[in-house]
């Protein structure tokens, strides 16, 4: 589904290349702007800092939750303050006299949500706004800055004396990261047979331990070739260590052709060799292969103690994976 | 300071022991308190869901907050969320239809407050809230059962409708932990002295990394013979790995004859040894030692690698602690 208002942003994101009309007459703004786009690798740092936020709030691990829809109130309204959180500890920024956070010596506050639009209260009136909005449906994020004036503001309030932006505050926006992407909720992008079978992987299991393992395997069998986090194999597994359930699962899946890559040992290098998306720290890989002969040179093949494998496809014979990688 | 309504709260909990009165009409609800007091270890896992609870929200490794004090208003209002859902995983509570839970096939409502005294939405009337309140101060906190009736609730109400808990709803309240032990907060217990040492023990180092293994180091040489837990080392080091942060504290404080004790290998036995309070996973004691001869009996004393160490005390050499324990 289309979203009219993220599109018009869009176009108007475009100001972010001609600084004219009221900047100039704010260099202020203009600085916190310039240290923003300053900072190394910022779009996939702030990116990872607001998947974090969802992911926090949401503590599938306890909760087996993965749609912020399902969130409560009181938990849509912490995460802006989790989003400040962690901003804050990303790019080392410190606090304001009266606002969130010191940029570039100026005050700025911290405005992020999930919905439409945000809501600005009285207090950030003339002051420098860090507004960000993300969708984790669709796996994007915008952040920009614009100082708050009255005229960007619509007149009604709501009960806590709060007012939304108008169109031409939205227009008025500097958007530092006018498209950013949000790391894939995984669990979100499922069809929700694909979801059942995973989350229904432990039926026939008493014991929730073994329950736990039964899910992950099954993640691991649906979702190939796409990067899976730390955080959802907790949402899935509904258990503290992450780490042995899938070194656990490479074992039960070994049999039918699958390998999980991580960010350790020869993983990244075989991950690459594939031209499958690389590990970091906290996410795995899953992939099916199958052996093939070396004359075979139209695929992308990895060797592991002295056999060529490649991406399963249909008319490879059913082999199991390597015992070590 | 003594805390008048807590304490008249304490007198009040000798209910718990003759359930006379409204309750003999109250089946229902006798049935969700005897769930509770048959669940094992129910104070313990009671207390440290709430610690668990604050500890999260307080985020102290980001924050470098301990004091519950400095949490936001929305912070406020999430914490009681956190504990919902900490509680419903600890217990493995289920979710009631309108209610939070379901308990004994009963539907109960959570609420929790820090404060002194309960906001009860009108939702509430005529079904059982399971009602905790903590104070991190006192290292204390109490549990009970209640099912609200308007004569429980005071006449005022709050903006959103919400009233709270009158004289007599207090009493009525069926406190199935009347007087639980909270898990101790050790930066909160400390004088600000001691906290600015910890704190400012970095002050020398440029590199952060650095600064948070001398914060660490610090805080072991000066809380001895003391629980400390994961949360309290990641919210003085300010980074990830706190087993790593103590491993190296251990090798930095042994000139100093100081043992850093966990829950691996010999480390239980030794705490019982000396009689110290006894690590469990994630948590730590840090004891200063002497090499005593085995004659010495009045004292308390362990056995590593064939020498017999006690506590340190006045007179004893300044020793270093064995290397390998």
């Amino acid at each position: 589904m289309e979203d009219a208002l993220f599109s018009r942003d869009v176009a108007a994101a475009n100001n972010i290349a001609r600084p004219t009309g009221p900047l100039e007459e704010d260099p202020n703004l203009q600085e916190v702007i310039n240290w923003f786009t300053k900072q190394p690798e910022l779009e996939r740092r702030f990116g990872q800092s607001i998947r974090q936020s969802i992911d926090e709030v949401l503590d599938g691990q306890r909760t087996g939750r993965f749609n912020i829809d399902e969130l409560e109130k009181t938990e849509k309204t912490y995460l802006g303050t989790k989003v400040e959180i962690i901003l804050r500890a990303e790019f080392r920024l410190g606090r304001g006299r009266d606002m969130d956070y010191s940029i570039a010596t100026h005050e700025v506050d911290s405005k992020f949500t999930i919905g439409e639009n945000w809501t600005i209260p009285g207090e950030a009136d003339q002051h420098i706004c860090l507004l960000a909005r993300a969708s984790d449906h669709k796996a994007n994020y915008r952040a920009g800055l614009l100082r708050i004036h009255s005229e960007f503001l619509n007149a009604g309030k709501n009960r806590d004396g709060k007012r939304t932006l108008s169109t031409a505050g939205r227009s008025a926006v500097r958007w530092i990261i006018p498209d950013g992407k949000l790391p894939e909720n995984i669990l979100l992008t499922l069809s929700s047979e694909e979801r059942a079978a995973i989350f229904n992987a432990s039926a026939g299991h008493r014991s929730s331990g073994n329950g736990g393992q039964s899910r992950t395997n099954e993640l691991f069998r649906r979702v190939q070739e796409r990067l899976i986090n730390r955080n959802t194999v907790l949402t899935v597994a509904r258990q503290d260590d992450s780490p042995k359930r899938v070194r656990d699962a490479r074992i039960h899946l070994r049999g039918d052709g699958i390998m999980i890559l991580g960010h350790m040992k020869q993983h990244p290098h075989i991950a690459r060799d594939l031209g499958l998306p690389v590990p970091d720290k906290g996410s795995w890989v899953a992939v099916r292969v199958a052996e093939v002969t070396a004359s075979d040179s139209a695929r992308r093949t990895t060797r592991i103690s002295g056999k060529d494998y490649a991406i399963w496809q249909k008319g490879d014979r059913d082999d199991v994976a390597p015992a070590e990688y």
